[in-house]
C-alpha cells in the first residue's frame, strides 16, 4: 500500500457493480495515474475480476470470510479473491462487523497468500489492540460521522490524533481515517494529522461526478502531504 | 428451472475457484447438451460472471444477502449476482443458514429480479413452511448425511417421499433431495421417490474425474424419470 | 395459554429487572384475578424465578437458545427457563430475529417440555409456515410500528385480518397482534378483528403509571370478546 | 478477583441449573472458606440470583451482551446481572464467541457497574489485544483441548508461558489458564508457568463428585502458589 492512500469504498450502490462500476474504476484508474496518488477501489465479489481486468489501480474485496478451503457453501475466502485479482480487502467494516477470533483469522490468511488487509474500527482504544494482529493498515471511522457529510477530520480531528498516536505502538501498520470526507480539504487535514490516507465511500459514490469529487480528494491529500513535508523541514 | 435437475454445488473446494473451476464448467456444460438433462452449478461470487460467460447451463449464487440496493458493504445482494450473470440462487444452505425473515427477504428479492431460488432445509417439517414462501425449489438435506456418501435416497428414502408430500401442498414448487448423493442408482432412486432431482457437492467436487461422476448422475436422473413414467402408464 | 390473552413483554427497560419488576408484575398478577383475564409476562433470564415465586400469572422467557443440555456455555436453553419456572417463551422477537432451524428446534424443543411458544412474526406472509411449526402462538408485528404509539390494530386492521386467516389454516394456533398498542380501543379493535390477543411493550414498560395503563388494556380486551361474541349472536 | 483463581464455569450440564447446581455451589462455598482459596462460579442468568443468596463465593455470568438499558427483548444485559447479584462475567467464551465492537463495548460496560470481566480467548495472539481493553483477567483457552481431559498446562505449556509474556504488557490483568485442566497438579503446573489460576468446567460438572475434584483443584492451585513463593526466594 502507497501513501498517501485514497480507499474508495463501492459499497452497493447501484453504480458499485455492473458496467457503471466498471466505467468509474476505469476513471479513477486514469485519475490515480495522473496525480501519482494511489486510489484503491473495494469492490462488490462478484465485480473483482472485471475491475481487475480493466485498471490497474489495487482492487481490494469488501470482506472476506475466514473459512478455510473446503465444504463452505456461500462463503467468499481469501483464496478466492485472490485468485479474482485482490490485492486486499477490507476487514470488520462497520456495515460487516466481525467476531474476534475471525478478524484474527482474517488478517492471518490474508497476509498468508499477500493479501493486503485494512480493518476498520469505530473508536480508538480498538487501533493498538487490531495494530497488533498485523494488518496493513487500520480505518478509523466512528460510526455517527458515516455518511453524514459532516468530515471526521473537521469534527472530531482528536480521534485522528489520537488514533495515530496508538498506531505508533506498533511499527508498519497505517493509519487511515473515514466519516464524512467529501472534500480535499477534509482529507487535507485527516492527512496533516498524521493519518497516511482516508476512506471514503459516499461522498463518490452517490456524486454526479464521481471522477470529479475523487480528484478533488486526490489533490488534497496531496496538499496534505506537502503540509506534513513543510511541518518537518 | 427444467427437470430432472441435477444441481451442482461447488463449494469452497480449490477447484471450486479459478481455471479449474472453469473447466469443470464447461465439461458440465458439454454433458448437459449431450444428455438434455439440465445442470445447475451454483459457483463462488467471484467466479460468477466468469462461469457464466463460458457455459450455458444456468449458473446460481450459493448465497444472497437481502440487503437492499445501498450502504451495505460486504453485501452480496440479488442485483449483483444478477447483473454478474447467475439465473438463481441457493438459500440457506447449512452452511450459511439464515434467519427466518431474511430467508423470506431473500425469495422475495430474488423472484422480484427474475432469478430462481432453491431453498435449503434440514428435515421434512421445514418443506411445507419454506414452499408456502415461494421458492423454485426445497432442496431437503439431513445433515448428518451430507459429504458422507450415504445417499439419502437409499438411507433415509422415508424423509425424501415425506418431502414430496409436504411439497405439493403449494403448487408451483419442486422438491430436490441431497446429501450423500455418489452414484446414478443414488439419483435414480430419489427421482422415482418423487423428487424432481438432486442436489451434489462433495461426490462430484472431490472426485478424480468430476466429469465422470456427474455424467453417471446424469444417467441416474434419466433411468429415474423413466421408471416415473413406466409408473404411470 | 388462556384468551383474551394480554401479553406484556418487560423488555430491557430500568423496570424490567429488579424490584420495580417485581412490583409491576405483583401489580399485573392482581389485575388479572380483578378481571378475570389472562395476562402473561416474558421478563428477562434473571428474573424469571423470582417474578414466578411472587405471582400467580404465567411469566414467560423472551429467548430461548435451542441448545441441547450441555457444554452451551452462555446459552439460555429451554429447560432453565422452565426449571425457573416459565411457563413458556417468546421466540423470534424483532429485537431476538433466529434463523428457520432455530425457530423449529425451539418450539420442538420447548413443546417437548411443556412450555408454550409464542413465535413473532413481522408480516402476514410467515404467518401460515409458522404456524405449521407447532407454537402455540403467532404475534405479528409490523416492524415500522413497534414503539411508535400508532396502533397495528388501527393503521393496519388489514395486517390483522389477513394474519387472522392465515392462522386458521393450521388449527389450534393462537394469532396475537401487536405493535403501537397504547390503549384499550387499541385492544378491542384488535381481537375484534379476529386476534386472540395482543402484544404490548413500551406502552406499559414507559408509563408513568404501568398497572393503570393495563387495567385499560384488559378492559379493552374484555370489550374485544363482547364485541365478537355479540357478532356470533 | 484474587489469586490464585479456580473458575468453574457451570455450562449448560444438567447439574448446572436447579437444585443439583445449587448443592454444588454450597458444596463449592464450604470448600473455598476451607482452604482460603477463592473459587468463582459462571452459571446461568437463570440461576444467578439463588445461587447468590445461597452462597459467598463470587457468581459470575455466563455471558453479558452489550446492549444499554431500553428496548432488547431477549438480551442479558450487565445492569440485569449486576442487579441479581453477579460479581463479575465471562466474556467471548467459545462457546459464545463475540464480535470485536462487542467486547470492548461489554467489558467497558461491565466495568463502568463494578462488575468484574474474564475474557476468553484461544489464542496467545489475541491476550494482548484483548489485554488492552482493560478486562480483569484474559482466560486462554486452546480449542483443541477443551473438555478433552488433556491439559493445557501438561499439553502446551509454552501457550501460557506466551501468553503470560504477552499479559504482562498490560498492567493489572490476570492471566488465567484452561483447558482439559482436570487434576491438582494441572493446576499447579499452570499457576507455576506464571497463570493466576485456573477456569474448569467438564472435569468438574462431569464428575461423580464434583466437589472433591474441586478440592483437588484447590490444592494444586495452593502448591502452585507455594512453588512460584519457593522460586521468587
Amino acid at each position: 500500500m502507497r501513501t498517501p492512500q485514497v480507499l474508495i469504498n463501492f459499497k452497493a450502490y447501484e453504480n458499485s457493480f455492473g458496467p457503471k462500476a466498471l466505467d468509474l474504476a476505469k476513471g479513477l484508474d486514469k485519475l490515480s495515474k495522473e496525480y501519482g496518488v494511489e486510489i484503491t477501489v473495494s469492490v462488490p465479489a462478484t465485480m473483482i475480476s472485471r475491475i481487475n481486468e480493466a485498471v490497474e489501480i489495487p482492487v481490494f474485496a469488501q470482506h472476506v470470510d475466514p473459512s478455510p478451503i473446503g465444504a463452505h457453501t456461500g462463503s467468499v475466502i481469501p483464496e478466492m479473491v485472490k485468485e479474482a485479482g485482490a490485492k486486499g480487502t477490507l476487514i470488520n467494516h462497520s456495515e460487516k462487523r466481525m467476531r474476534l477470533d475471525e478478524i484474527a483469522e482474517a488478517i492471518a490468511r490474508s497476509k498468508s497468500l499477500g493479501l493486503e488487509t485494512v480493518v476498520c474500527v469505530d473508536r480508538y482504544e480498538l487501533v493498538h489492540p487490531v495494530a497488533l494482529l498485523g494488518p496493513t493498515a487500520v480505518l478509523i471511522e466512528p460510526p455517527e460521522l458515516i455518511g453524514s457529510g459532516i468530515a471526521v477530520s473537521k469534527a472530531k480531528p482528536e480521534v485522528i490524533t489520537r488514533a495515530v498516536e496508538e498506531v505508533r505502538k506498533v511499527s508498519g501498520v497505517y493509519l487511515l481515517a473515514g466519516a464524512g470526507i467529501t472534500s480535499g480539504e477534509d482529507v487535507e487535514i485527516a492527512i496533516k494529522l498524521g493519518s497516511e490516507g482516508v476512506g471514503v465511500a459516499s461522498a463518490v459514490m452517490k456524486a454526479k461526478d464521481p471522477v470529479k469529487v475523487a480528484e478533488d480528494l486526490v489533490k488534497g491529500a496531496i496538499r496534505g502531504m506537502e503540509g506534513r513535508r513543510a511541518l518537518i523541514k
